[in-house]
């Protein structure tokens, strides 16, 4: 009976990596988190050490922060693209290349308008800004020897709250169901979605028009859909990304139940028509959900992350 | 030689109260993280475990939500007010009560205005937000039996970067001094302030108010002040706040300094005037200051943390 | 072109389960973080709202917390068993079940023995213990409708570190490569890992000796391997284990490369031959191997994780 | 009315230095995270942005690491102390320095023994460790221009918890008191404590004898002392801390109370006789108490945290 080496995979996480476009006095930046990852014949490096195929991490970061500059980030998508390309072209063991991002949003501070009559008018700054804690924005993509090509999108730590509109009865019961069903609760989630690309010209599509529609369709649905169950919500978000934005085949979503228990104020003769809640920590519903085209071509290694083999 | 008893003080840490307002269809929420502290006449739990004289801190939790709904939050330093006041006055063995509130900012998420003509027409939704991530809101009340009240606001976590309009130079050098001068880098920080109120009419001040004010001339500062260094914007930003705002009297402010270090790319034969950075985790300075009125009252316990004996 | 509704599952994370054995004045304690999921016939929740299929994630919560009690939880395994094969036997659209468990360790406390005339003589407290803060012990069980039954187990957070019998040269090299190749360096690691059982009789086996006997083969292989990479470190590793458990088929390690940078000290004309270093948070090199028999079954759904849709 | 800089101190935090010693195969550890604070004449920093008296942080830093190697860290207080006075005594403009670290343990790994004919025989490793989860070790020293030094020691993130022993009953009650009175309960806290030292004889001293003794005292103490409040528990600590090590002046103590609630399993008609917990993670009880000599020196600077200020 034999022992053999598996699946493996190796490359540098978390270059934290912020890009200032300074060309005109207002500067642009975009704040990153960069990680790279490559799948090929590594095979020596493991069963004896030797690690003439192996390019190392360090490098991968060099050139992770080099082609910030060479190739730019105007587009995220395009950046890591390139950065797959190159590893998976330009470096012979390599057989498949994974680039993951996130990006921090920053807004613009808003200042007084120098010289302006009237004092509250403001303007955006030239070069201040301040972090902006809503969502954060992913994404990967995967390129192969073959040039095959994967990409998705996404978003995390979407925290979306409302406070009427979500109903949860009817539901199953047995010998431990204790809980009472209700017409009216706070809903509330920590959102993490990704979704898939289709065929797209890479070069051409607008990636971030991509990302703000499905955005919107995610926060819009979230709040005009009456809600019977955060199950049907998370399907209705992800069937509105795929009708907004016809690039996008397939969307997955992952949604803790932020529970907020209506505090019991009754004991001290106070009454709480949906007033006070406790926002709990743990435990928490935790859903997941695909909603996908019926046309969708095959996933691939579209979903395989970096840090998915354990 | 004697081993006796020294301050103390015991409470309830992080009730976590959402309180949502419903009278409208337009929906008001607060999002808040309350401590309440107890100082007096504790000793007979420490030295002989009687508990007589101890308000458990399951009773200051239930209070703390009570006063939610009968008090209301409409007014942060309002509500925590009454709840220290509550203790002070109602229970017998309290000398002093300490409330301490963190609002964690919720901005309505926007929303296609129904049946408009114009598509891109958006509307703020009525009872659905999303968490901002910027600043956490601060303050704390602690109240004496006396009478006496110290109040204060601030924030935290307001992470703050501005890609130029920064230097470095001119400092003292040692055997072990190795840092470049600069006259222009990223100056970044994660912003923690605190301000001290002086006599307030706390029943009429728009403490609301205060807070933006405070804020708008924090972010202002950094965002003008062409700064030589951290030290310096530091100053000129609780300057700012005190001359903004003639209610308070002192500010505290802790400045991380974040640092964002300039990639070296030219050993790739690669150009990088201030484009490409490094955000680096740790070490990083930390500079801490106080800016104080000439003719600000005796501070008390205002900076007594419930935290802080430790 | 349609939409649909495609892999889906959702359950209660992380109840925090506290387990105290009292049947003797030497009690016993487990400390757990238990997550269950279910998948199966939930696609009316999804695309109607109609919760009649859907055990509550209340439910889930109350009945682990009663398993823990009448099941016990003196085996991990055969807890986790029984409270997956519940959900899969006893509610109807359930077609498999998923229960995921961390372990916390504590250790007993030592204290002097009542009335030794030896002052440092010591022995284990009955009902007291401090935390142990190393690694985590986990373990996840899949049972489908046909009673197929999938186990693993594992590790995370051991943070393990040898301060010389590692090297790291003779890699591959480009135009970004400015590492130096070293015969001398720290090699530090968070590790994940994970491991698969075959066949094995759930009822009988001894899991504790068996996770005993798996992390002793992986400590020990880290500490005694001279290792010319961390890649092939992990391979001697997953195979140690493979070699000393024969009931494993399977491992799975995720190492994060904790870099250790040698300080440099020469610029104040102080030598550093390997002993001040720096530990650096990010970015790090990430590297993930799977070790396998030659005739390991197919793994089925085991690597299938609650958190994995997304 | 003039605006005036109050109090201001700065420095390096969180250098993470890691100290191999390697005189002997048999290697010894210390991995800390050490920061550093000056206070004195950085005024015109502030008020104009001149840095003549500032010496970098940067600067600091690399002194640090520096005195890691030439002062070493076989006493981490001593290496603080020397650190400290460094900058007091050789940068001008200080007035008073303060360093404060934190020590994160290692343990050996245990490996069989080579050759022995028992095959469970097992030795410490030369050079390979395991983080050891348990309590960080703390100590801060501040040194000021005229020579006085205040040193300070301790630990936090010692989770500590005993499932019998304990009782809460006989407390004050109010319109808000639900809590149910209980003569055994699981009592659980993170402990954080620090010690201040006397007038001692830095340079001889066996600190890290001090440090096993302290911790001894606070371990027994919890174990042994059947409690009626976690205040009495903590006092008692306190004191057998004093009693036990005479060098020693006074010790804080703060204690969040880690809630473990017996959970309601009577709803599905099984008893639970003290058997099955829901460890609760917010709100939590927090008590802070200090217990100190009659005859305790002034503690003058001794608690004057590096972040202490805001």
């Amino acid at each position: 009976m034999g022992i053999t080496l598996g699946d493996h995979q190796y490359g540098k996480a978390e270059n934290r990596i912020v890009r200032i476009v300074r060309d005109s006095p207002r500067h642009e930046i975009r704040d990153l988190n960069v990680s790279t990852c490559l799948r090929g014949g590594f095979d020596a490096a493991h069963l004896t050490g030797d690690q003439g195929a192996v390019l190392p991490t360090d490098t991968q970061k060099q050139t992770a922060y080099a082609f910030a500059k060479t190739v730019g980030t105007d587009s995220l998508e395009r950046y890591a693209l390139a950065l797959a390309r190159h590893f998976v072209n330009d470096v012979e063991p390599v057989s498949a290349a994974r680039v993951e991002v996130e990006e921090y949003a920053w807004v613009r501070v808003s200042v007084p308008v120098p010289g302006s009559a009237d004092a509250g008018e403001t303007t955006e700054h030239d070069h201040t800004w301040v972090r902006s804690g809503q969502e954060v924005r992913t994404l990967a993509v995967t390129v192969e020897a073959d040039g095959g090509t994967w990409i998705t999108g996404g978003l995390k730590d979407l925290v979306i709250l409302k406070s009427t509109g979500s109903e949860f009865h009817g539901f199953l019961e047995d010998e431990y169901t204790v809980l009472e069903p209700t017409t009216d609760r706070i809903m509330a989630t920590s959102l993490v979605a990704k979704w898939r690309f289709g065929d797209v010209d890479a070069q051409a599509l607008d990636f971030d028009a991509v990302y703000a529609a499905a955005r919107r369709a995610l926060v819009t649905t979230f709040a005009h859909h009456h809600s019977l169950a955060l199950q049907q919500t998370l399907y209705e978000m992800g069937k509105a990304v795929l009708e907004a934005v016809p690039e996008l085949v397939e969307v997955r979503l992952s949604a803790p139940n932020k529970h907020h228990f209506l505090y019991d104020l009754g004991r001290f003769g106070i009454d709480n028509p949906g007033e006070v809640f406790h926002a709990d920590d743990r435990p928490y519903g935790l859903i997941q959900a695909s909603v996908i085209r019926d046309d969708a071509p095959d996933a691939g290694p579209a979903w395989q992350q970096y840090s998915g083999l354990v």
